[in-house]
């Protein structure tokens, strides 16, 4: 079964917009938070909890996976649902981020690119249809074409030069395509140069693809309002009946300035790795549970937060697991903070329907940033 | 509500006795195996996934729990049962074991012990009085008597002045024993020698418990033999009115041959800390999940195990995430390593009824071991 998207209904004051993804007899609101199995697994997660948190798109990590175990593995296992028992809606990224963050060595020609296995400094050649034909493979829902993905410093000869062969390569992939019910998303590019993210997107559209990624966003900017403004840049030259997903977003201010900006799903590892690291997320921003004012807090993490974690667990016995390596403690944390960011898109869709979002977006930045944070 | 033991049948054939632990409107039937949560965790499990397991009863380690995150904490809590979420009975060891076995520079008197916290240098000072006043704070169903546990190839002379003391450390520790709803357990040393687990069983009886232990059987032996007589020289001197529990033991066939010499309880780390090493217990023998022969093996680790893992997960994709570094991985293990013991148990259970434990041992042994085991 392939996923079908359908616009519900858009904001007169900005970009922002409602929809839904059907998927079988599932179906799920948009704008989303994608919570993110880089080794077909949520880290120190169950399927059945990342489900609880109310996750409907869930991402596992292509560069990873056709690594270990390797993409044949995962296809004679039945495909990504079955191999990790998963049965919403998978999205896998292309490879490409890991090989231009992770790899070693790389060596980016017209063909693709070559780099070392950072495992055991093996060469391998990543090309976009090879991109995609492990992706055929690994059974997602919605597979990703192969781009560069620059940084966010590079110029704009490097960038434009990059954009071309990104497209070339998303023709490349397009073209040995065959999974019928999976979808297949073209990337824009271009850094923080409108003409760039004009052409990227346009020429990408004009392949045609079942949904619109922005790329390079989570790359490190000179600022957030340019991040911001790569959203716009790109959402702009977009067609309205197709999926918009924001590459590596989880910041939530980015969230609610990325929907503003007409963006419909995001994705970032930053809900599970911050747990790892003892920070959970709350509408009054971050705590770090190694913190000693916690050892007597009986209290959960959020008061009126019903995720699991918060409804039988204080940030005294939290506090404690980290502080022993308990990785039940990394558990409850990720719970949380994914739970925290679709309590957010619930909010966000809330106030899409009500077209208040940008007065929540200034009442959620002065209780999360206090003092600290500019409301742009 | 304070746990009461009921015995329900004894073998004609050998020591073995079926029993129930009434715990306020829950049963449990003994013989039984309690899982391991040192930290008050049962490590990467969740307290709902302990109990679906299986588990009755279940451990926390008093030392561990006094050192981090302290006692009073842990009451301010509300107890051990609020603190960690689990609504089962909860036995807490004396700390004994851990001042022996994990902790430095230890001096011991005739008042308690002195040594080093391993993890600041700290000089700390366990008494009896002390352990019992933690685990009565702690607010365990059932807490142990503070102990010296000596190494199995202590001679005769050092186990005899061993066993007095921890003799009248067990009647200094019932004499503050305040915590009404707890049971207090005394336990029995002795090492190899009949006479001094007789004298320590009497004179341990004489002071009175709601239940006897049976210590030093994890500790190092010449041969399993050894440790299957210490249980016998220990029952044979116990009331048949209370629980027996042989402490830190969980090898399958150390279950077996328990409680064919008359024990009800054991608990053991083995079935987590092996699965954090990717290992599983089966029917046939414990495999390695490492081992490159399970790549693409898409079967459960047991065909007719009931347990989660092995209802949702192959052990291709366990193999994946423990090469991975996963913890779900472990967690999965652990789930079947736990049931595992719990289905052993059920195992040996009907077979009590039936009266065909030997019988059963032999077929398991040889299931188990192949040509590896000598039957006795």
């Amino acid at each position: 079964m392939k996923l079908e998207y359908t616009l519900i209904q858009k904001s007169k004051r900005n970009s922002a917009r409602l929809g839904k993804v059907k998927y079988g007899d599932k179906e799920y609101p948009t704008p989303m938070f994608m919570p993110v199995g880089t080794n077909a697994t949520v880290k120190t997660l169950s399927p059945e909890e990342v489900k609880e948190t109310g996750t409907g798109i869930c991402l596992a990590n292509t560069y990873h996976l056709w690594l270990k175990p390797g993409e044949d593995v995962v296809n004679k296992a039945g495909g990504l649902h079955k191999f990790m028992n998963y049965d919403g809606p998978i999205l896998t990224d292309s490879g490409g981020f890991q090989v231009f963050s992770l790899a070693n060595a790389k060596d980016i020609t017209e063909e693709g690119v070559k780099f070392k296995n950072f495992e055991n400094g093996d060469t391998l050649f990543l090309t976009p249809e090879k991109s995609i034909e492990i992706q055929n493979k690994l059974d997602s829902d919605i597979a990703m074409s192969f781009d560069e993905c620059p940084p966010a410093s590079a110029n704009h000869d490097y960038m434009q030069k990059s954009i071309e062969r990104t497209i070339r390569w998303a023709a490349r992939g397009k073209a040995v395509h065959s999974n019928p019910n999976q979808m297949l998303f073209g990337i824009v590019q271009g850094g923080y140069f409108e003409d760039l993210r004009k052409y990227s997107a346009e020429k990408t559209v004009e392949i045609g693809f079942d949904g619109y990624a922005i790329g390079g966003v989570a790359n490190d900017h000179e600022s957030k309002e340019h991040v911001f403004e790569e959203f716009a840049f790109s959402t702009k030259y977009l067609p309205e009946d197709k999926l918009r997903y924001a590459m590596g977003i989880g910041d939530p201010i980015d969230l609610i300035e990325g929907v503003i900006r007409g963006v419909d799903l995001f994705d970032c590892v930053s809900p599970t790795r911050l747990a790892r690291h003892g920070h959970a997320y709350t509408m009054k921003g971050k705590i770090n549970l190694k913190n000693s004012k916690y050892k007597e807090d009986f209290t959960p993490i959020e008061d009126d937060c019903d995720c699991y974690a918060c409804q039988h667990y204080t940030k005294a016995y939290i506090k404690h697991l980290i502080s022993c390596d308990e990785t039940f403690g990394a558990r409850l944390l990720s719970i949380h903070n994914i739970r925290f960011l679709h309590r957010l898109m619930a909010n966000i869709r809330d106030n899409i329907k009500t077209d208040t979002l940008e007065e929540y977006r200034d009442k959620f930045v002065r209780e999360y940033y206090g003092d600290n944070y500019e409301i742009k």
